[in-house]
């Protein structure tokens, strides 16, 4: 479905139940809110469902005033690549999403209908194309969704999925609502941490590992070392690229045993080395930058296995 | 001196010295290089100079490959607020700069004519305008130095800088010249750390200080600490913007011994706070979210005086 068909088709739906996948971030809450924010603007009676609860850095984003009649309402899924990642919503919902919004290039159709967009960077970029079709006037609270769900996913426009047109819908949104405070949006996004994590960061940089000349750059959560520290398991968010920020850093592992030893694996790539094909190896896959894998051994173990991959990759180039 | 007429200007100057500020940053240096690569492809001649050495993230920018006749060559500056900012180059140039190119709000006049456009996030942005008006076919070259400048002022689009012009600008380098590697560009200027800084910025937030809730986080770097963990200079880059990234900051306060009991402050302020009144009280200046002054005292001495001005402000609120 093209934008203009899923817009056209947005206006015939008088209810809707937007979905957003478990572990929700930026880019499905401002998707997921935006649109639901479109169709109550248009009359219509939207509500947005997630598993998993909403982060409390986005609860600006959040409108649940509404409420929808669930044996009528269409069901539109946004952000989502794969029907496993509605997790408990799955088994409820999974089987009769009429409409799939997304940008995952590893998209797998569980809809009946999908607009994908796979060169947009964040989902939020179709959306926004999608609002500019339909007969309403944007808000502020809309902009603010698209404008954090289009900044997270690209780190603040840093990542290489960045397009002109990204930076134009950002340029448009700014431009249209001026008021909205997006810096302190970047701000809450990009450069705050909570006390606990800067601790948690400060311990993991002790225990850095490096290896191939600082090429390869290891951290290990191991159970005990989440319970020595009593860390908070929402500090761990997003702790994959923690090892890639080193100078020279081609490639950053992270381990978290998920059981005892059981080590859930996340391979980062700066450049060059294909972390998927690594990941594959060890029955996991991903994307050539950002991969991930399940391990059983002790710690030990699974680094010399990853880090015996990562030598005959480095070594092939 | 309008973007039209500083084009014109430009087109009537055989030669050239273009003079960047001191603690040169990306976009000082990005603007400089762009500078002189665009006279260069009119076929003039062209250097750029510095008072301090380039840092070497940069080197990707620099071409050094031209000379000038230093008694012809016209001085122009770019990105330099005040003359006193060329450092030692003031001395040798500063009488005769013929052109200021320059985005600061501050900015005080001490050359012939300005091009000055303070609503600019960068003075690379008002290059790029001014390289429009040229007769000349950009390079890539020039692209990654315009674009590293508009970047790095705004710490990636993060900042409140940041308007549709400047990300339209991104926008159309990015379009013309696709195959500029942005994404590496950002990790190198925005990414990544070096180990010795993530050292330092693990040992500065075990002695980081939180004062009224956690609205004030203050550091301090004695000359001791710098000493006891033998420290390099390069490392303290930026540095004034640590505190801030503690969650709930509102005003960050970096304390730099430069000779025993002086101290170099920085202030930032992530709201409300003004922070260039408060180093006014000191002697110091600034802007309102970014200010410096110098205070005497031993550190506990300084620190209490600085938090004391803070609780004022945070209670005027």
């Amino acid at each position: 479905m093209k934008i203009a068909e899923a817009a056209a088709w947005l206006q015939t739906c008088e209810q809707a139940i937007i979905l957003i996948h478990q572990s929700p971030d930026g880019d499905c809450i401002g998707s997921g809110y935006a649109l639901a924010a479109l169709l109550r603007l248009m009359g219509k009676h939207a509500v947005v469902r997630c598993s998993d609860p909403i982060p409390a850095r986005y609860a600006f984003l959040l409108d649940d005033s509404d409420t929808v009649d669930e044996s009528i309402a269409a069901v539109i899924s946004v952000d989502v690549a794969d029907r496993k990642l509605l997790g408990d919503l799955d088994a409820v919902y999974g089987d009769h999403v009429q409409l799939a919004i997304d940008h995952h290039m590893i998209h797998r159709t569980f809809a009946a209908a999908c607009c994908l967009y796979p060169q947009a960077a964040a989902t939020c970029e179709i959306v926004y194309a999608i609002a500019k079709e339909l007969p309403v006037v944007m808000t502020e609270h809309i902009a603010a969704c698209l404008y954090t769900g289009i900044a997270t996913d690209t780190g603040c426009f840093q990542f290489d999925n960045v397009t002109p047109n990204t930076l134009r819908a950002a340029a448009d949104l700014m431009e249209q609502f001026p008021d909205v405070r997006y810096a302190q949006i970047n701000r809450a996004m990009f450069a705050v941490k909570s006390m606990g994590r800067l601790h948690l960061e400060q311990k993991l940089t002790n225990q850095m590992r490096s290896y191939f000349h600082g090429k390869c750059i290891v951290i290990c959560i191991t159970l005990a070392f989440l319970q020595t520290y009593e860390i908070d398991q929402a500090e761990l968010d997003g702790l994959a690229n923690f090892p890639l920020q080193v100078e020279g850093a081609e490639v950053g592992i992270t381990l978290k045993e998920r059981e005892p030893n059981v080590f859930k694996i996340s391979m980062r790539s700066s450049d060059r080395v294909d972390v998927a094909a690594i990941c594959k190896q060890f029955g996991g896959g991903g994307h050539i930058k950002a991969a991930g894998c399940l391990i059983e051994g002790t710690a030990e173990e699974v680094i010399q296995k990853l880090t015996d991959a990562v030598e005959r990759s480095l070594a092939a180039q």
